[in-house]
């Protein structure tokens, strides 16, 4: 049965579990203080242009979520996030469990306005009441969203010039982040995301590696004794090199970017074909995840032959269906899913 | 440089890479769910002989302690271990991170004995002024233990007498589990240890994986919504074939104990070439780490040539150092490390 | 200036403090095993008509709350709340502090509905994306509520209906209890009260007492240890005496209701006199907290002569202000407003 | 029967009383900000001869200990203590509950050596190991010591300077302060301890009030935003006003010192009865604990008409047992004692 479930149903990009077997036996010290990690820190401190940033492997999204965003607030701070924020919806509360409140603001197409942020910051100025409250103290965004949508520079920019004002750190989760820059409806590059956010994520999970993804804190913002932080979270692999390799080779000969180019080209030729067929978009994604509105009969037919997410209810006869391609679709895939719709 | 730093300085068994590579792009669903996992649980029960057992893969040691122990204790109770158990010491505080109080016992040759802990319970039960302390929820014991040494199988039942008598959960920490088992000096295999254990961890970022340890609650007592615990630990990888399929190799034609087998070998040659010159034990293991008391002098003239650990200090005049083997340790290594003491 | 600002401006009913005057040099044994406490748990248990119900005395309400919900819920589990409720908006995190998720949903009139809970627990046991979301493990509301309105039995019934479904336990933060039982509007006594509710509280704070909060937990359902619970949260007063004596007072000769009776019958002149001169309710409140809305420049003029609270901006022109009576407020200070304005 | 069992029996100073009685029916405003609040942070500013600190009143001992721990510990950072202090035995994991760690060294007499700490905490510093460990973040002593006993200036001189050397902040558990500082044994004011402290606590619970402890940040170090984080651990009081009016009383006309002082008078005439009889002291304390070592036989007898308590075995037939006096001890009590003995 063909999949569009998700990106990260098969193991790693071919060049990736390359480099694992070609470096196995190569002894490496312990707990990311390897070569291979000084290695690939260099190579993306190159790709996003910023000498200054520091850069921390870790494993999951999650996880990674969880530690930053620990990391950066003061205890009694919460992190904004817009209420179908990942943070907030989708990881079990991995936040809370660190004793943050999500603070949650609405949004549009999934995405935070600044205007929204700073109008509910500021009344942390203005209304003593408000001391009652949980302090802002960071702003939580991802790239592309939940949706598959994506800000423009000018969005973020200002979603950055609000955070500066109150000093919020704004973290980034790329755990798409490839699928978002290489969208032909992405105005921007890498290097302005390392340049806009304070700290943000390259995701490497959902493209091409086995596990891992790269946190990188671009302002000299590093928190004191992160190690031992991360440490204490439970998340410091005593093989650090596994995380670093598979990162070391992503971002060797533009692997990440091809890859993610190719998945997003995948993810456009089938949202054309469903265009083509006449069915309605939920929301206009210009990235790997397409959300599209289906009759509950025909959901419950083409469930027999492909393997997609039934998002949520639309309307008492329709579903919202989600189709996520990735850098290992096969293009024969989608011929093949368009052929039944 | 040769290398007695720790038994995780390579990758992977090559055979547990292989199977990495040779599955590399089927597809699994996500978190777990995956035919994989499925495969290796069936494995490991066979293996212990324990049908009823639930098992779990967790992606590194400090991470699956923290989630064990939080996981099994009510959040007002604390956890039982030696002073010298990893959990107290080198975990950088990821048990308290939790919330939870490691309760420190005096051991003897880095083990918890049995009549320690019963007469430290005893006084919850009979001296009202305990009320004010933490109550004491589970007992935590390493096998083989920070020192190398083993539980012969009469202490470990003694233990489990207690904790059962007290209705505390033991816990095993394998992180070397197979270092212990294949030692001569152990006088239990594998499935005592899931008869005798509440709970314990088949340690795989030590015996060859890159990552992962397999937790087995072995008394039908996984804990209710273990996976939601899990995801709200930052631990759930997206990608669960990864640590399964490690398991699944290690737990295909013994190559687990044969690789252990290896390392435990290759620790007792090297300590008898010691012994032979005439170095002084610091303590008596029978696994894959060995602790020696060596001149300051001559601790610096080997380490130009050796990589080791230094302990700590033994006298003004005398070093307590420590040398680890593992799956990887090449015979030639010993010899040369032999010939330059 | 008269005060309207809130209801703990004052210390205490002066037949509290004369209790606590009374018994001041009488010896007690510490932390609540003294015989005080054991006399107000028994008035209190006989005032709710329920034997077989454990009470608790603790210091504050949002003390009471954080306690309460980390001892009742699992800790992978969240509580349910309406959005304007006061462990969601002015707490400060105290909820989030001990790891666990306020799981907002929206209200009428600060009321939770039974069905909108229903609804949203239904998915946890439908939708398997869900596991990747915080479990509902109960439900809190308050009574009266924050905006000062009461629940009908029937809409109670209802809810307490869902949860025993659900597994939930209901939890009523009764902060202002007596003020929300006396009201005319009510139809329900505290005997209900402890009916429908598995876990509640009966506010002092804010009802005659210097501090202190009765927790009651009816349903046999008392945390195992709570004792050590309670001192883990550093709540366990030394002189548990404080509370208790508080309390006994209070459950003596009706004092609780009679002075709760006193507030509602002043906020309701007030709120009278504010609609004789034409100004608009703001919600329709039978308790002892009134809501209006008031044109920004008499809210000014007003201000120089009468505290009260400017809750939020109505319009541009026009912003709603809180009243709040308690068992302190002479009836001449309600005279005296209402010639104000 | 006669009560030498703590120093919280009795309910408050009756003056301190009667100054809640005189005020009750003022209005003051919530949560701290009343005039009584600031007036007791004058009193005890002038008391201790530190214009720059910072009061703030909190309820119990437990609860204090825990927040400015929390409050000034770094989130991967753990808490100096001996290991016979009160945060690590006798309250029920308090500190733990906030992630962090009790990191406890051996003492002499109850009291920790400033060179012990320094050997520890230097280790840090020079043993890359130690990065696995919890990184000391600040001290913890009691004045006068869980035992009773007392530091000298001079010992107290020597911590801080250590202290200082390694950017701890110095914290004083205070909640005896009184009866220490009263001694004739003492060689300091409560002025030396606010310049060698960089935070202490003045303990009102033991001391002549029904509740409350006044923590002082003495050099501009009170952590930012500490009235939320007050309230996000559920002790801040709506009515701020109870722990500060006894604490104006208490630092009017030397109230605290003198009360403190019949303690101490009542304790050694206490202890030259038990020597006068031949009874053995178990330590040597020369404030208001008292600790002798008694045959468990008379032990038993004693026990029919005076209340103490037995802190431990001191051998199969004698054990230890403790006499505490207080502000309310009358003379005749300790007449009645010794008869007895």
């Amino acid at each position: 049965m063909i999949s569009f479930l998700n990106d990260y149903s098969e193991g790693a990009h071919p060049k990736v579990l390359q480099r694992l077997v070609d470096t196995n036996l190569q002894q490496a010290t312990g707990y990311g203080t390897d070569n291979f990690t000084t290695e690939a820190t260099a190579k993306i401190k190159d790709a996003i242009d910023c000498p200054q940033a520091k850069v921390c492997f870790l494993t999951g999204g999650t996880q990674t979520n969880q530690i930053v965003i620990d990391a950066l607030l003061q205890s009694y701070q919460g992190v904004i996030a817009v209420d179908s924020g990942h943070i907030n919806l989708h990881e079990a509360g991995a936040i809370e469990f660190t004793g943050h409140k999500v603070l949650t603001l609405p949004g549009k197409a999934g995405k935070l306005q600044a205007q929204t942020v700073a109008d509910y910051v500021q009344n942390f100025y203005e209304d003593d009441s408000y001391q009652q409250m949980v302090f802002p103290g960071m702003v939580y965004i991802s790239y592309p969203t939940e949706y598959g949508t994506l800000y423009s520079k000018q969005e973020l920019t200002d979603l950055a010039t609000v955070c500066r004002k109150y000093h919020m750190p704004l973290y980034i989760d790329g755990a798409r982040l490839g699928y978002g820059l290489m969208s032909a409806a992405a105005d921007m590059t890498i290097k302005d995301i390392a340049q806009l956010a304070d700290v943000f994520y390259i995701g490497g999970t959902k493209i091409g590696a086995l596990c891992g993804e790269a946190v990188v804190f671009t302002k000299n913002n590093e928190p004191e004794q992160f190690y031992s932080f991360v440490k204490r979270h439970g998340a410091l692999l005593a093989k650090g090199r596994l995380n670093s390799l598979q990162f070391l080779e992503l971002f060797t000969n533009n692997l990440y970017f091809d890859i993610s180019q190719h998945a997003v080209a995948m993810a456009l030729k089938l949202k054309q074909g469903f265009l083509d067929k006449g069915y309605q978009l939920y929301i206009d994604s210009p990235t790997n995840q397409q959300f599209f509105i289906m009759d509950n009969q025909k959901v419950q037919e083409l469930s027999q032959q492909v393997l997609f997410t039934r998002w949520e209810k639309y309307n008492e006869n329709q579903t919202i269906i989600r189709f996520v391609t990735s850098w290992a679709t096969p293009e024969k895939d989608i011929d093949q899913l368009l052929a039944l719709i």
